[in-house]
């Protein structure tokens, strides 16, 4: 008997289940229910779009709707919204949005690939022209046009996540002021720990963004024409005359729910490792569902059209026979922001905390290719691997210089369980206009290693200025040269002594026994060293800080030299 | 009792094996003889400063002489040779090159890392000026004053490997006409299988490299004055004024032989997991011993910077009393040959064939970013899985296009044995300027998977040619638009039909049913969506031709259309 599947949500889950079920099946009835006019568009590309890398709204779309069906005929039905499902029946009533046409679609198979959509946050004036949010091509087109019509001069982004970040630098491209009001204390909280933030944060400032930490977007104020014209947070009033809120997405799980469906804590469809939903009958993919984070075990659910390409190649094998197994996610994320490549995957040093995993981390900066290749720039890496097991469990890079290569391999390397051993020991593609010939993740790798044998010790950032707040006796080292030192240190008061690395030896003799040594340099590899060198000469209570000025997010001073 | 530790050789694995064996044992003993006047320097990098990309001669130097044993407290011994060992007495005999002096060196361990050299063939006249080879430093600097002083007009390498590859770039750049002679029919040949290899031939044709492929250079020619002339080949006379010896390295293992210790089968010294020689005093590691192939288990012998760092790192660690394993080796490589990238990890098809082993192969070309993303760019990867266990045996990558990510992540799923199956599902980042949602490297794991499941059937370009070649009875349907046909086509003789894509269902009369259908492309992506519209139609018989046109080194047509 020919097989009727029915599939509801024609973006990237969709349409990749619909090629799968034909390529497997060339006999199947498969129809593809899809409420906008337009199928298998690229999402993510959107802030390109908007930004003009991007030119024509055409190439935001991947398949065209007249080759899909043609090639592979099936049944589209746009413009058409899934209004309820009878699971007893096993049908779908569905509705033109033209002319409100019904129409009732029976199926031995159902896909829900339904996305996801913006947050929209109950604050007042949502509602006023200018006030955006960004979730189909349409949108894009319509920001566009303000942009370019000049009728944006100041936006405000409410929320720094990821669509936030590309879009601050979409807006900034094309001469919108742009401020970003960030409920929590840093920018891409769930993809980087409070260090690695602060580096996109300074670039971000120093790209023109005008950055609001921790300060909570309360209300929208327009005018007369009822056009948005500023934003109240908690403790400022911004101008904009554009506002895109950009608080998150959530799974458009609505019929799921209607239908009985099991939702996830995170809001998400259930599925299990086949993609199928708690009615065996109803397969779910995409967006709309919620994924199992293959490092924590734990729901996490996280849009994706990479995840929503592959959902929808292992549901259209699973409702034609087949048997194919999802395995799960990592959270992993690369992004461009401006002049930085950032990227994330696994979980953050904030994350394992939360789950009582207790780390190891290593805080690395260093050169994306050989020390001596022209082109090299840096990558800021932040490893983290559980004590005790040594497991990885995630890597995150802020960095002009290459980042997604190193995130994939550390993709790579949790997909498989990796320990740091064997992180460290990956035989990975080494030339100069690539690599050093230890790669930083080779690097991060060691220094976790030596950490954990007892050779190194590192501390981060946020424990110094702990250890300046609470005013704890020890020693802050700048091993840095006389002119480094002059231009900007770490401010600490009467516990900052300056002796450049090279005169350590020498003038041992002026560092004290009896208090803990904490160096740093630029980037923390002289620190690193430094601290080598003390522990020879029997100071054996000495730290160095981890990244150094690079990762410092407190207070400098400047002057002159006072050694 | 202080620990004393003699290390021979200080390039990479015995710098870094000297400063580890000192992180972890302040008293020791280490000294360190290098029979060169410079330690620590960056081989890989030489062909860079022949180009002029590395300017200064220092920046060739990872670690200064006086940095490293300032820091570190090592005894250093440059412009000394290790005479012999005496593995009864646990000695080294010493001789200083400068005046003759020897000196008997006592060890508790003794480290070997005397590195490899280029392989000197015995052809005539390799003596002559202007023959030269690249080794160390020195030569780098010979080579170069002689192309910046113009005496270098024409130059011969001999050998399409890695170095003969990235020299080639270097010596064109700054314009010298370079001809390549290769005795196999293929430029690095360990690394890509013939259709990938073909790419990279194109390539350096394109660039103005004149490039004699089976072809073995006979002798050398010289002038009156002894200066090289002309280089003798198989089948030609090649006009050059410097010759480069480029046929590979071996390791420099005669004072291990010497000594007793094992070698293998591939000249490289014998060590254990742990880099331990047959006498457990005595450790080795980087390009003078033998590495094993995590893929194959078979010995494998590979000169890498990368590796002797690990080699480094391991050795240091064990001769001070820890205990830590080197895995072994994936042969990765990644280089950049003009505009393109190029890498490999693991086994090719050729060499899986030589091993017994079964495979399953995919030729994709794909784009690097997302296909709207303005700076995308093409690569074409090959990926080798086993057939029956499923297993990723390797994956090579050529293009323009981001290549190094896409073969780290592929060494890094070798490392833990991965199938082709883990490999689609892997959890890697993906934005518009990194990836398309569906990465290159999934969609090589998907078409390897629709293969096996018998979903599509593909070809090989070598297959292709055996069939036009042996008169085998097909049909070759090319089903790419007139203008492109008209252009250039594969020459099949009266085997070519020529139908559109999109006109195939309306002229499917026109195909026969009793011969075998191979539809090609520009490169493969309309081919294998023709396969499967065919398919649907009821034609079984029909396969795509992988890489199509762009992995095509046969014959091909231009003119008018003929259909």
């Amino acid at each position: 008997m020919t097989k009727r599947i029915v599939i509801i949500g024609g973006v990237a889950a969709g349409t990749k289940a619909a090629a799968r079920a034909r390529r497997r099946d060339p006999y199947a009835e498969i129809t593809l229910v899809e409420r906008g006019d337009l199928i298998s568009y690229s999402g993510c590309a959107m802030p390109y779009y908007i930004s003009h890398d991007i030119e024509a709204a055409e190439e935001l779309t991947v398949t065209r709707l007249d080759e899909f069906t043609l090639l592979r005929n099936i049944n589209v039905l746009i413009g058409t919204e899934a209004v309820s499902i009878d699971r007893e029946a096993k049908t779908v009533l569905v509705r033109r949005l033209s002319d409100g046409e019904t129409q009732v679609l029976p199926y031995d198979n159902l896909v829900l690939t339904t996305g996801g959509s913006p947050v929209v946050p109950p604050i007042e004036g949502r509602d006023l022209a200018g006030v955006f949010r960004l979730k189909e091509p349409a949108d894009a087109l319509r920001i566009r046009t303000e942009v370019d019509a000049g009728r944006a001069q100041r936006a405000v982004i409410v929320g720094g996540g990821l669509i936030g970040m590309e879009m601050a630098e979409a807006l900034t491209a094309n001469g919108v002021k742009v401020a970003v009001v960030e409920m929590l204390d840093r920018v891409l909280a769930p993809f980087l720990d409070p260090e690695m933030a602060a580096l996109v944060h300074a670039h971000l400032r120093e790209k023109g963004v005008d950055l609001h930490l921790s300060e909570r977007a309360e209300r929208f104020e327009g005018d007369a024409e009822g056009h948005v014209r500023r934003v109240v947070t908690s403790s400022h009033v911004l101008e904009a005359d554009l506002v895109l809120l950009a608080i998150g997405v959530r799974a458009n799980a609505a019929l799921a729910r209607a239908a009985g469906l099991q939702l996830g804590p995170t809001g998400g469809i259930v599925v299990d490792d086949h993609l199928r939903t708690s009615d065996p009958a109803i397969y779910a993919g995409g967006d709309c569902v919620e994924n199992t984070n293959l490092v924590t075990g734990q729901p996490l659910y996280g849009a994706s059209g990479s995840t929503a390409n592959k959902h929808g190649r292992v549901i259209g094998t699973n409702v034609t026979g087949g048997d194919e197994v999802f395995p799960g996610v990592l959270g992993t994320m690369v992004a461009k922001v401006f002049d930085l490549n950032i990227g994330s995957t696994g979980v953050t040093e904030a994350r394992a905390r939360e789950l009582g995993l207790e780390t190891i981390t290593a805080l690395v900066p260093g050169m994306d290719r050989a020390h001596n290749y022209p082109t090299r720039q840096e990558i800021v890496l932040k490893m983290v691997v559980e004590r005790g097991t040594s497991r990885l469990l995630g890597l995150q890079g802020v960095g002009p210089g290459e980042v997604a290569k190193r995130i994939d391999v550390a993709a790579t390397a949790l997909n498989f369980h990796a320990t740091v051993d064997q992180v460290a020991n990956l035989d990975l593609g080494y030339a100069p206009p690539y690599a050093p010939a230890v790669d930083p993740i080779h690097h991060a790798a060691n220094i976790i290693r030596n950490k954990r044998d007892g050779l190194t010790t590192g501390i981060g950032p946020s424990r110094l200025q702990q250890m300046i707040d609470e005013g704890e006796p020890f020693l802050l080292l700048d091993v840095r040269s006389r002119e480094e030192f002059a231009e900007r240190r770490i401010a600490a008061g009467g516990r900052l002594l300056h002796i450049p690395q090279e005169e350590l030896r020498s003038r041992i003799a002026e560092l004290p026994r009896n208090v803990p040594i904490v160096a740093y340099c630029a980037r923390g590899i002289r620190a690193y060293r430094a601290q080598r060198t003390l522990r020879g000469l029997g100071l054996e209570d000495v730290a160095f800080l981890e990244g150094s000025l690079l990762g410092w997010a407190g207070k400098t001073e400047s002057g002159e030299n006072s050694d």
